[in-house]
């Protein structure tokens, strides 16, 4: 059975990634693709890579063929998936929500980072968080309603969250670290992150040959970290920007809890890593020592992990890169719809990158 | 019918290409890779982009499976393909070669360039020429006789040959320019295109905000286009190296004749061109003034067109971009392969890029 | 004694690297910076580069002061500098136009290419064309005017103008090309020379590994070079934008004349060019068969020129190598005023880049 | 009084950054350069950006010359230091050694982070430590025993440690953070940090957009930060590679002392940290919220520091951005010899960068 699906937003970085993963997808059918500025401009006129790939065609928001989608994705910025996730769950379509409209369990959270009322807070109880492999059975939930034709709202993590949590969440569900103490993640960026519209940030000519932190201590990832983490007012989350387009590397310093400093070594955690995501199609813990490079999961859905114990300072560094396009964004998003539809989860999804 | 391929320098550049798509073919099942300098390490080892997706190990370049391969793809510098080909022919294996041994039709010439002898110049007349859009007969011949049982020896044109012609030949076959009069070729590759060895050029620190030209009037690519073109002693070839992996865009000046001149626009040259390219998966013409962006190419098969013409001049300029690792080398090899296989010919070849 | 300067258009990239070489220079005291965008913020707060070392603000563009000035830079787009240069020159300040209004010797050319009218066509007669290396006497000229208390108008030669000419004038100028012949010009350039305006264009994810050619067959800059080398009709300009910020290298690429194919050789035109630029502190001219790398010339006045000939074809491949933003903008009118005021040709500017 | 000087390992990058800053110096006369491996080769033909500038002329490190300079740069690898230092000094010449080898106090913290014998570890107690912001005594004691004529040996700080501690030790030294929990450094720098000799590493091709942590928990520039900050096993250091040449951005968090935390504002904390740096010419502090871009200081011996205060945590967020060869090496290598000189602290020293 093939889904017909939709892409609200689809003129955006997230958006355009959901559109070639859906173009190439074996179960979906990309119909209908929204974006106001552009609207009635032809995909391949926007985004050269699609000539002669797709005769799609851009058109506004307010499509009513979107509420003839099984499945649509709201690639919007925050409160506009306030604006349609209801109508379109009314509905009876399915959204698969990018945005962080729907990512904080408490509305006053977000109404204190996002500075926006919420005002659907009555679908938070319901919708499943899109991080599958830290938040399995909310989507399990998802597809069996689905399976029943109801329609289903997933609210997708962000993309440093992503990462991050990858990286960082085994250690702390299996009690290895401290979860009292400051965690400290710094994480690298690069410049999709920051979105399509021009600015003097995204400048070729500001951000080539340019490191900087940004939104220290403020940033709207924070709580979602947090919540994910289970280790509230615990994060320093600093973003950086560095002068590449696809890639997010998050570094997680953590205070190892009494014991694990004295017993454990990191190979031993690589271990116990490699079995808490044992089965996982996209997460990848390198060997102890090794590194995880963006440039190798770049165009693919895959999490790469690396793992060092520094028994001198009692800490465990831990990094996540992923490709903040795809698995940060449009590839977790297809991840998610594959498990609420259920197909194999990871039917259309890229697992490997470019190797140069 | 599953065809078992291997390939010989498998960890360079375009072999890592080769790797990559022959990995994801339908038909092709890669089962030998070779690398000297790599002997015994594993595939993902080397190339981290492969972790969980592949066990291949390299071997040794003598690797007795290679005879047992229906095609083997030699990705090796020149000489090395000298070195390799015969034997494996000999034992009924099909050859696809990357490297410049076997393209150039007189091995005077080859020898001129190379500064080198050519060992085997009795196959230079039956091999076929590797660039299917602009020599389809030989490599039809080659899967009549692959068909048959018997081995073939494609020669796979280079990157610079392969953008410069897909975008120079139609104008220079159908008579609209002046084959006569020099033709300028000023081409910019990615960095990938000095292959993997590391140097000084290929530093980071060197190649990294700078642009440069080399190998000026005397780039070994040269008899090579001015064969594919039919124009002897008339190119002008100038490749330059800019600060980018992958990508390869050529600008070529031709002087038109003097009835195109006065009769054409641009958009008529536009039309004939996609008449010349009807049917070909992975040539597509943009339409008249625009211009090919390396970007929307690279990952794929595809070469993108751009045509100017100026009146005020009585010139036409064809740019062609192409991923110079893709249709520049590994992709081309595959195409090739697909055709002498009697497979679809874009079998297991990416169409698109990344949009972004 | 010191003059004072004021800089129009100082936020742009030329302009502020105008301020960049004026606050260094010994002689000039800038005085005044204006951009109507940033009327009264501090130049560190635009560009943090300046944090600690100055502390003027940005004024607006019709800030009297600028009339006490004695020389006014105009950084501007053209037709901005149609409105404040006759302005100036009333009030007795030298204006040194780093826009291209005052470029084109014909005012209907100029009307030609830039759909704009001319409005103080009589300013050309007098005016000094700024590239000193090829147009000396009319420095000269003003030198003597300005040294009488007369008010001078400089139009500064453009960037792909000046790398291309001081490549390619020597030969054509000494007799050694054929200027009836097309005279082919490929160009790349860093994403500066877009300017600093974010747009689709110069967003650092469209530009980042990427190279395309633009407005082919139609730059502006095409009568400029034609008008420099005395052949009109005769130039092919194509363009190119490479994934750096600063650097420009032009490779032109000129028919040799009959007697000069058969008589010379590299080395001999190398000499020529050695003793046509001697003496100038700017240009200096690469062993035959070097490659100008624009890396070497980032940050500095310097032009650096390789020179290639092919006796096979009988061609001169002349390559010029600047940086976009000081030769081929801000010094080289800081290099115009120099002259103009008297001062030591290389006053206050940078003769070498950053080695890496 | 000029003095004479020579640069030991003046190919590398530190080393070439040297040169770059000695050739414009209004006191130091540059006289000899040398590198092994380039011995013989004219600086220009390896470094282009220097043609036309200098005839110097790269000679072996055996360079009987050396002794005849007042002062010597060594820009060598650690243990090259080791071998060469003692006999300069024995003839009289001071020394400003850019390598590891005299850092540590402890020769066997030396010993067991670098793997090799101290041999001569009696220089320790009286060399300086050449991070003139922190360690003013030192070198000023230095200043006055070469006043005396006696040969000094100063030991420059690393290109980590000082981006980190120029960020951090104030608030340390200053009782505001809590020396005694984990320090976490989190720091990213260009590809000219990992050295000129090619490598895998340092490939265009890997290193062009990747980020990549590496030689996590085990830098060897940790025992140093500590070192600096007095904070004996508190700091977690993990160095990131980012696709820029150069440019080094250091990340500090560090938990607020409890008074503190409860007491201050980011405001009073810059405040605090421009009443300590006061009179300093290389560093600038920003305003509370404002991020450091090494963009803004690449070219330059400026150090700019940013300050961010985290009250939901109870951390302070120190950034710290410099060019890694100039602040990070050979700037602050000239800064110091010019306080052991006499001479003004910032002569010859650039105290700004390009602005784009």
């Amino acid at each position: 059975m093939t889904y017909r699906v939709g892409v609200v937003g689809a003129a955006g970085y997230a958006g355009i990634e959901l559109v070639r993963l859906l173009i190439a997808h074996p179960e979906f059918e990309l119909a209908v693709i929204t974006s106001n500025a552009d609207a009635g401009t032809p995909l391949a006129a926007a985004y050269p890579a699609f000539t002669g790939v797709s005769d799609l065609v851009f058109t506004s928001h307010d499509n009513p063929a979107l509420a003839t989608c099984d499945v649509v994705f709201l690639a919007v910025p925050h409160t506009a998936a306030l604006a349609q996730a209801p109508g379109l769950l009314a509905q009876g379509v399915t959204v698969i929500d990018l945005s962080a409209d729907y990512r904080l369990d408490d509305p006053a959270v977000f109404e204190q980072w996002y500075a926006a009322a919420h005002t659907s807070p009555e679908l938070l109880a319901t919708r499943a968080f899109g991080l599958p492999e830290l938040f399995a059975e909310g989507l399990a939930r998802a597809a069996e309603g689905h399976a029943k034709g109801e329609a289903q709202l997933v609210a997708c993590a962000g993309c440093y969250p992503t990462a991050t949590s990858l990286a960082a969440a085994p250690a702390l569900r299996m009690g290895l670290v401290d979860a009292a103490a400051p965690i400290v993640v710094d994480a690298i960026s690069g410049v999709t992150g920051a979105g399509k519209t021009p600015g003097a940030r995204t400048h070729f000519c500001h951000a080539d040959e340019n490191l900087e932190a940004y939104n220290v201590c403020r940033h709207r990832h924070t709580p979602e970290i947090e919540q994910i983490l289970a280790a509230p007012g615990c994060v320093v989350f600093t973003p950086h920007l560095a002068p590449l387009r696809r890639g997010l590397l998050s570094t997680v310093t953590m205070v190892l809890a009494k014991d694990a400093a004295a017993d454990l070594t990191a190979a031993d955690i690589v271990e116990r890593y490699r079995a808490f995501y044992a089965g996982r199609p996209f997460v990848q813990v390198l060997d102890a020592g090794a590194c995880p490079q963006t440039a190798s999961v770049v165009g693919s859905n895959v999490c790469q992990i690396g793992l060092a114990l520094d028994a001198r300072t009692g800490v465990l560094v831990a990094m996540g890169a992923i490709d903040n396009l795809c698995k940060g964004a449009a590839g977790q998003a297809v991840q998610c719809a594959n498990i609420v539809c259920g197909l194999a989860e990871s039917a259309g999804l890229p697992t490997s990158a470019l190797p140069v």
